[in-house]
């Protein structure tokens, strides 16, 4: 094992020996309240259930953020507080995809069956991604009331909540169900929806949270960050839409249905803008079918207009772009940092996961 | 029509005229983020849908609190700030009842059907669920931010979302669909129920968002107001659950189901604590099937161990109760007044709808 790999696997490790900690403090704090066993065992269920599995990486975003501007190791103290934090977004995200999977009728999440699919949990998981969302709240309470950024942690979740939810909206409307109409699509609704649905929450909210920690108070040091983290989110989803119909599934370990999904993605976007009147009209016939032919048959027009030609020049004019807006941040004590977004954008880069 | 229902009816319409300004603003600032134009009519007609066709009394509640406190009419913009923290509390309610309708398989609600029956809509209704929640903490943003109370509105709004969604934890958990057990009823769970699932939302919340805006900081006075407030909100859930089986369709405007529903109510816990071994009998054999036979079998045995008697004799004691408790406040200038939980009392004593 490498060096590298074994000190990721380290970092892991710490973040995730944070959890049963918060895990016991929001048990204890419903059983404080005289709730019967079965309902503290329900919520405790609900934590494991939706919480763990997942990659980690927007959790594990906050601390690696946190720990660049301070520019060394964190005390215990602060490096607890900062996961507390990382796992306030792997709450959140847990919130959305528990919600998502019932919305979408999803089969298995993380290789696991969807939370509403679970025996005796159905539409009731509708409840409990509401209380996955009410922990989040209990936790930057109790930790964080006497902070002077605590009313700004509480300002950022809110709306960083209000944001994906609009992105799921544009994204459910642009592509609804059993309504074939590619004259909804549009390169700009791929990029609204890469912003609000994942941008916001993947890439801004860990690092403005690490932020606030490490006392930086200027709105033009947010502004800047945003700047470039919604690029480097943009850029992030475009790729997971370019993996999900070219990704190796032994790699990214899913099969992607964007076709069969009938998805405003960016594939299906960049085929419309290129293509010829006869391709249009097999991509108008087949696009968002349930049905593995009618898959081919796109998958073929996307060739013939070489999507993976335009995905490489695309994934490298939008690295050299974010690199420039990340070389231009004029680095101040006390300020931001631009290893921060480096870091970001070196797990983004040509990845095939 | 009397000068009461008048005056009644007058500040109900200056309240109902607020909403439209408040539309306005989350429908401006949706549009100005680029969204299309089919979004922003969808999430308008989430609005109009389930927030407005209540009754308001939650809402209301606020206004009435912060103008008896006042001790006089409001200011334009005192009334407008009133409203706005009344109309996020009716959207707090929308959110509740849209998705709880999800979980509890309903039908029709305020006399149309439930949003997630709509066409079009089904699971979707989620997401709209979580907009409404996002609408209200984007409005307090929006007119609060300056005023030294804002976090503390935040709290509470957090805070009753997640006692009410622990609320729901326990009613769902007492009474799972399709199995029937007595023995996990009590009445100490009807009380747990109550307190949580209805009290601190539709009681405390709205009396303690005046309280914030009027100025109290005293924690000794929040704390009072909630000891009143509970057993209020608990009176008031005791007299759902009484009208659900006694009252009179015409003036409750629904039919009631707590039976069929198998529902941990207060009827049924008191008949299992008087019963005979025989009538238990009945009710284990009964209660919760969906079949008006068992339900008519029930009701009977609630009739011979006198549930209306024992409801006479809680109302009036829970009455001399919390009338006792409202005339032990201390009333300084500033602080809480006794009318405020005299007007709550009022609307609840004796109602039969």
């Amino acid at each position: 094992m490498s060096a590298a790999v074994s000190n990721g696997q380290d970092r892991r490790d710490r973040f995730t020996a944070v959890f049963p900690k918060l895990k016991r403090e929001l048990l204890d704090f419903v059983t404080a309240q005289g709730f019967p066993v079965d309902a503290i065992s329900c919520f405790q269920r609900n934590l494991d259930y939706n919480v763990l599995g997942g990659k980690l990486i927007r959790g594990l975003s906050v601390v690696d953020t946190r720990e660049i501007l301070h520019g060394g190791s964190l005390s215990e103290d602060e490096y607890f507080k900062s996961a507390l934090l990382g796992w306030c977004v792997e709450l959140l995200q847990a919130f959305f995809l528990v919600y998502d999977d019932i919305m979408d009728f999803s089969i298995t999440r993380r290789g696991q069956p969807c939370w509403y699919k679970v025996e005796g949990v159905g539409m009731l998981a509708i409840r409990d991604a509401f209380m996955l969302e009410g922990a989040i709240f209990h936790l930057l309470k109790s930790h964080f009331r006497k902070e002077p950024y605590y009313v700004d942690l509480l300002e950022l979740f809110h709306e960083t909540t209000f944001q994906t939810e609009l992105g799921q909206l544009i994204d459910l409307i642009t592509a609804p169900e059993n309504h074939f109409d590619l004259d909804r699509f549009s390169l700009s609704k791929v990029q609204l929806i890469a912003i609000y649905k994942s941008a916001y929450f993947s890439c801004y909210l860990p690092v403005a949270l690490a932020m606030h920690m490490a006392g930086i108070k200027n709105e033009a040091a947010f502004k800047q960050a945003q700047d470039i983290l919604i690029p480097i989110g943009e850029y992030g989803q475009v790729q997971d839409d370019y993996l999900d119909c070219y990704g190796v599934p032994e790699r990214t370990g899913k099969i992607g249905t964007d076709i069969l999904d009938n998805k405003c993605s960016w594939n299906v976007n960049v085929a419309l803008a290129n293509c010829t009147p006869d391709q249009r009209k097999v991509l108008d016939e087949n696009y968002g079918r349930k049905d593995a032919v009618c898959e081919a048959k796109v998958k073929k027009v996307f060739l013939a207009v070489d999507i993976p030609g335009k995905y490489t020049v695309y994934e490298q004019e939008s690295y050299e772009k974010i690199n420039g807006l990340i070389n231009a941040i004029n680095e101040t004590p006390g300020g931001l940092k631009r290893d921060v977004f480096r870091a970001f954008l070196a797990k983004l880069y040509k990845r095939t996961k």
